[in-house]
């Protein structure tokens, strides 16, 4: 499958990433069923990789899901990381800025939320919100908004270099797809508790948004945490797509058993 | 199977409850099989209450897992809580306090990591290590152990009248089961890292421990928030009560799908 990964420093254009692409999988059952078993075998996998990162508590993952609503922010965590330990895995959902959030800088409320040592946390949505939904609504200058990419790559630097692993997804949907999306959340009673007039609101702003996206992901693509183009239109290859970046980046690390406490000499030890 | 729930006021003796109960299943390989078929469907109910729970968002779960060392908490949350959407499921672990939080009342710490509405949240070791540690080694007068049972009772009815359903889990071994599981940690070269010298120190207490939990256990059932004793020398049935409690926890709090938006009129609704 094609290799949406941003190389720092590159220009993208989201018009030339098509959000319908399913790589060697066709898009009919048979693609699907197949895309599902390889994906319930990364999904084992990442849970015994799981096991590890905790057992050993020296290295941290860090995931942060990004893309426009309805792009399947929520699913991905459902369906991929459902299965996973929750004592090794955090979620976080960056909500409106409280009063006390504001009174300091925008990465303050963030870095507290950054994974510790053995864990897995996932950021659904994240700093990044302050660097699009500002631009789009022209809340922050240029300037600042330059100043914040700065401010990004260093945190994200910051992270990398005490451990954690940094992996960044774009779910790339097609404006037609949101649309099916929020039509379904219309149409079917048992969804539309989910559906929230301000979707509409901001899908009016398509354009600037994908304009945004593109801009940031070029800006804070660096070599230790590059931003990565997930084709969201099919959700059962979306999944497929973050698993494997997920159980790749877990044995990359390459984590074994941790070793015995060395002071404690085993063969003499006695229970009473 | 017997109900091991103990009524506000009432004493227990933990001799009086046999930590090797398998209830209605045999202690044999059938027994096993089909306890775990039954536990296999009840985390599946698990997981669909616990969606409908955070979407109304209008109450929260708070299990407290308590036990000796190596009494199963850790496995409690790895094979009945996996499978769970980490998005609405908190696991909270507390270590030994921070010199910042010993400079506040006990509860300080707890009172922060309490589940918000719509989530699940589980303390691994949780308030309660503060009045059995504690008393077993005398760091506390029994006037201020006493106190400190009346402030948990008060905190806990705080959550419980603000929509938190708590359901405390005491997981009952034998000691000669924790005798076995220590052993395999210290024959296994792949478990030894597990191993803690500590936990054969603590052992010596096991005694007193017993007695700890029995009056804190009396002391602090509410009607609201009673103790359960699980019986844990056999994993499989302790993974059974416990997500059968917890089933029964949320099925009660008769959670529906929440109701659309009511000031939005869907059948004029149009989308771009």
């Amino acid at each position: 499958m094609k290799n949406y990964q941003i190389k720092p420093g590159n220009k993208i254009r989201l018009s030339q990433c098509d959000p319908d692409d399913t790589g060697s999988y066709e898009k009919n059952r048979q693609g699907k069923e197949k895309s599902k078993a390889v994906t319930k075998k990364l999904i084992d996998k990442l849970s015994e990789l799981q096991e590890r990162l905790y057992a050993n508590s020296t290295r941290a993952l860090l995931i942060v899901l990004q893309g426009m609503d309805t792009s399947g922010k929520d699913g991905t965590i459902k369906h991929v990381m459902s299965g996973v330990n929750p004592q090794g895995c955090k979620v976080v959902t960056f909500k409106t800025p409280s009063a006390e959030e504001l009174g300091h800088d925008f990465l303050w409320r963030v870095h507290q939320k950054a994974p510790a040592k053995g864990q897995i946390g996932i950021f659904n949505r994240s700093h990044y919100e302050d660097v699009l939904i500002t631009r789009v609504h022209g809340l922050l200058s240029d300037k600042v908004i330059k100043q914040r990419f700065n401010q990004i790559k260093e945190f994200e630097e910051l992270l990398s270099e005490s451990g954690t692993v940094i992996l960044k997804f774009f779910l790339h949907i097609s404006k037609d797809e949101q649309k099916n999306r929020l039509e379904e959340r219309i149409n079917n009673p048992q969804k539309r508790w989910k559906f929230s007039e301000a979707d509409l609101e901001e899908r009016k702003f398509w354009g600037n948004y994908i304009e945004a996206f593109e801009t940031m992901m070029a800006a804070t693509s660096i070599e230790s945490a590059p931003w990565h183009i997930v084709p969201a239109n099919h959700k059962w290859f979306r999944n497929l797509i973050i698993a494997d970046h997920v159980v790749i980046a877990l044995e990359e690390m390459k984590l074994k058993t941790p070793p015995p406490p060395a002071h404690i000499n085993f063969d003499t030890l006695k229970i009473e």
